[in-house]
């Protein structure tokens, strides 16, 4: 008999929303290229500059400030360049300082040789270590260029909030520039570019219900801009360049918008089923330790450490369970590490920690049944370890 | 009362195939990310790797030397790159050698500064100048780096079919690098990389029935590569980092099977439709210039000009009878520019020329209604020319 399967790994991919799915069908269905200037093209541009307007809205940023990109690894390989523009004056960044807690897309360092780029400690909180930070760029000689910080706003493995506006105080009184990967956040908290004080926003649509394949590069002006990293083309202004992903741009303004809409209210209760889920994992297993629970979160991930289980072996028996979750992060090669989360934030990172993340269709029965199952795999982990 | 359209702009972009409908609408009820070790994350990966199997088989290559990335655009600004590795070692790429007549992604020369860049001619029949091409790569230094050739297999505003295997016998003779962009040559002609003799291929999936936002680099071996553009993580083994257009992929995978079976038969027809369109124009304006009619070229294309008519008032007229068909290529910026193409043909090109594209679904009838609308602009056009 075939397990029901219950997909708790919403940080790695969220699954579509129905409306992003209508938004790319209509879209699928245009023939035009949106460079075009028949009938054909103009539709399908007014599709693109629509889905703009409402990736704009999620983060309280300007239309004309969007750039479409194929994924936010690419707006992170676009916006962390040494290479900046203000008009046709070219501009050097000297160095790039990135949380220890990044996304392995940021912690590459973008267009950034290795030795450019100076890694911020956080904190046992899992909160980045703003005296750190103010130290580090209070050695940065502004003569080798200006200073570029990435910060994330929420975690993708603790789900921790980082105190962007803090970082932003500093970066500003240093005259960098700040890049925030929100793509965590978007969706799930309240997002304002200009009240976070970020120069530039990283968004992802398939974290938040919209489809893989499209990400954006949101800016708070457009006065100091990257130069592109994809050229040869003069869409997206001349900062990307490429044929428009036309339905994944279409099925990212769908999923925006709906996510902004009673974005506070679905938080609430996405907010009480993790606090379910952890409620449910304490009582199974208080030896448990769920990681950043001190810490001000998102309120869809839980991270969590059960002592005596790998997170790969654990990992697989929730799989075979029919319960999909995650081992930190979704691991590009297919294969679990150690998380560099963990231990930035100075903890034992060997054995790993497993993520619980959900999203607005999580139902209290998935919840149950992850707890269950999560009992039935922590005894399983008694058993073994008395039976050694 | 609204005029039926009629879209003959296929080289701009064609209308998505059923197939490769069905196929994304398969992928986008996934809920995995290809990366993830469960279930889910295993199947979105089958998905990438039937595709990836379905796109070698469109150009005769190795699945293990497709990397998917979101356009043809991305692809050339990652083949065009000063910085190859061979295993751990470095290989440097000394300059780059554009044909005169290669879509503006190609001829933006990816990586490369201005100054690294040279342009091989065309002749008036608008095939690439073997002679001036041997004579550039002769010039060359190859201790400033290997020779990178990028030739296109056929122009996109002529169809003209550029002579590849001869362009790569003089690259191989001077140790340089091939890279051929074959974005409006796949699935319209059949395709061999390695008959070819190119190194490298460069594929879209929206000019052959597949969904925009993703194409493919296509290499004949491995054992030199260029480095990455898009840096942090793992995917395409390396070469191109950020989760995978599962959806996008999955649509490519099966638009190029779908033109890989049945390729020359259903070309048969599609050039009989190109023919009767050319017999028709000429019939309706015997001073009709059709470029490139004496040089063999793809069946679908028809690049024209009619004296006395600007291409971008022949383009809104046509556009205005309900007839979508393009001013060259399609321009990003949205304006009609005169031809570079023609320009390297040693055309006048000020007047610029109209292009018909055309697709598998083109019918004899639609083919009748753009001679018809033609012939209309024509007399319109001789009507003005006597007013004057």
């Amino acid at each position: 008999m075939a397990v029901e399967r219950i997909y708790l790994d919403w940080n790695a991919t969220a699954p579509l929303l129905g409306a992003a799915r209508e938004a790319m069908l209509d879209a699928l269905a245009m023939p035009g290229n949106p460079s075009s200037v028949h009938a054909e093209g103009r539709a399908a541009r007014a599709v693109i500059e629509k889905a703009r307007r409402d990736v704009a809205g999620l983060v309280g940023a300007e239309p004309a400030h969007v750039t479409f990109t194929a994924s936010a690894t690419e707006a992170a390989n676009h916006v962390l360049s040494p290479f900046y523009r203000m008009g046709k004056s070219r501009v050097a960044v000297g160095r790039l300082f990135v949380s220890a807690i990044e996304h392995p897309a940021i912690r590459a360092g973008g267009r950034f040789p290795a030795d450019h780029v100076s890694e911020i400690p956080v904190m046992r909180s899992g909160v980045i270590d703003l005296e750190a930070l103010a130290a580090s760029l209070a050695v940065h000689d502004p003569a080798d260029g200006l200073p570029l910080v990435a910060v994330m706003l929420v975690n993708n493995e603790t789900g921790i909030v980082q105190p962007i506006q803090d970082a932003a105080a500093i970066v500003k009184k240093f005259g960098g520039l700040l890049v925030v990967d929100a793509v965590q956040a978007a969706g799930r908290i309240p997002l304002s570019i200009s009240e976070l004080g970020a120069d530039f926003l990283i968004l992802s649509a398939h974290k938040l219900g919209g489809p893989k394949g499209v990400g954006a590069l949101v800016s708070r002006g457009e006065t100091l801009m990257p130069e592109p990293l994809v050229r040869g083309g003069g869409q997206e202004k001349g900062h990307r360049a490429g044929t428009e992903n036309l339905a994944a741009i279409a099925g990212f303004g769908a999923a925006a918008r709906e996510m902004t809409a009673d974005l506070v209210e679905r938080n609430v209760m996405i907010t009480a089923l993790r606090d379910r889920a952890e409620t449910g994992l304490r009582a199974a297993a208080p030896d448990a330790v769920i990681y950043g629970d001190g810490s001000k979160r998102v309120g869809n991930t839980s991270f969590f450490h059960l002592p005596g289980l790998k997170a790969e072996t654990g990992q697989i028996a929730f799989d075979l369970e029919g319960v999909a979750l995650s081992a930190g992060a979704a691991c590009s090669s297919g294969k679990v590490g150690a998380s560099h989360v963990l231990t930035a934030m100075g903890e034992d990172a060997a054995t790993g920690a497993l993520r619980l993340s959900i999203g607005p269709s999580t139902t209290e029965a998935e919840i149950d049944r992850f707890v269950l199952t999560f009992a039935k795999i922590a005894a399983r982990r008694k058993l073994a370890g008395k039976a050694a």
